[in-house]
């Protein structure tokens, strides 16, 4: 397995890995307990302060501690954690330890208890601020506070979800269309 | 240009195209005008009704447009049109009748008067179902009433962007990791 020597990176540039719209792993703490949930549905809501917008299904085992603790981590999986994503979404932490069962690090925050999963790309640690909407629409109104990824590779390789059981994996970065850009936009 | 031939797409199943996270057009009309703006902050937010949530600044021309209209269409562009996705992301409809600057075809809409971009791998028609989170953060609900899209290629190669003027295009769909699904996973 890649070990990523990871620093810290500013929160309001965390686009360039969650807007190309990868699987993410959500880890999370609740008095003694841990856990992990795959998610596919979020947003970037702002740079500025860093604000995604995460979907979090009420029937998530995970949906009560995040909404309990006000705090996450969004940890960013590469290819190589492929079978991993598959299985964390498809067992629930009522039943299963699942940092034990795969076999997966969890490494301390810094400013959040949840914990990071270290074998993943990068970690975005979160702190909810917003939980008008969870009622209503399920969203998570997060904003990253922290976020450690590392400087080689530049751009991860990630899994991206289309449902039945089916990922798209990210190919290249380009930069062909940069010409087209005005300056200030870029 | 490679042209497609559509079909009725499920709108349950539109996460198969929107999920993996690429860059869309969204064409809109009011009055006597059109637009086109690329978006990249989007997510599904539910199957049925199939909805999906959409970040647009308001200092986008787009903007006023698809609040006033309450209708848009999302369309899903292929790696062919990044350079007209660079540009139209890149200039403004005060200025600018995209669709003929461009050179795009706008083809009629069935249940909105925004008009489809044909030249796009898949259109869905869209609603304004709930304005009430645009002030505070931008966020337009919106729900798909009518999707189209080719049978072949299943899979459309798409643009994701990274910000900096830099995109990452989608790499090969892949079910290797299906084993692991439950069956009512899938």
């Amino acid at each position: 397995m890649t070990t990523y020597a990871k620093k810290d990176f500013p929160v309001s540039e965390i686009r360039r890995f969650l807007e190309p719209g990868p699987i993410v792993l959500v880890s999370s703490a609740w008095k003694d307990e841990t856990n992990i949930m795959t998610m596919g549905w979020h947003m970037v809501m702002e740079f500025q302060p860093s604000l995604v917008g995460c979907y979090i299904w009420n029937a998530n085992h995970s949906f009560d501690m995040i909404r309990k603790s006000r705090e996450c981590v969004i940890n960013v999986p590469t290819v190589e954690l492929g079978a991993q994503v598959a299985g964390i979404g498809n067992c629930s932490g009522r039943d299963v330890d699942k940092f034990s069962r795969f076999k997966l690090t969890a490494a301390p925050g810094e400013k959040v208890n949840a914990p990071l999963i270290e074998e993943c790309y990068a970690n975005f640690e979160c702190r909810l601020i917003d939980s008008s909407l969870i009622r209503k629409y399920s969203l998570f109104v997060l904003e990253v506070v922290k976020a450690r990824a590392p400087v080689s590779p530049k751009y991860p390789q990630t899994l991206h979800y289309r449902g039945d059981g089916r990922f798209m994996i990210s190919g290249p970065t380009v930069g062909r269309y940069r010409k087209w850009f005005r300056p200030e936009m870029l």
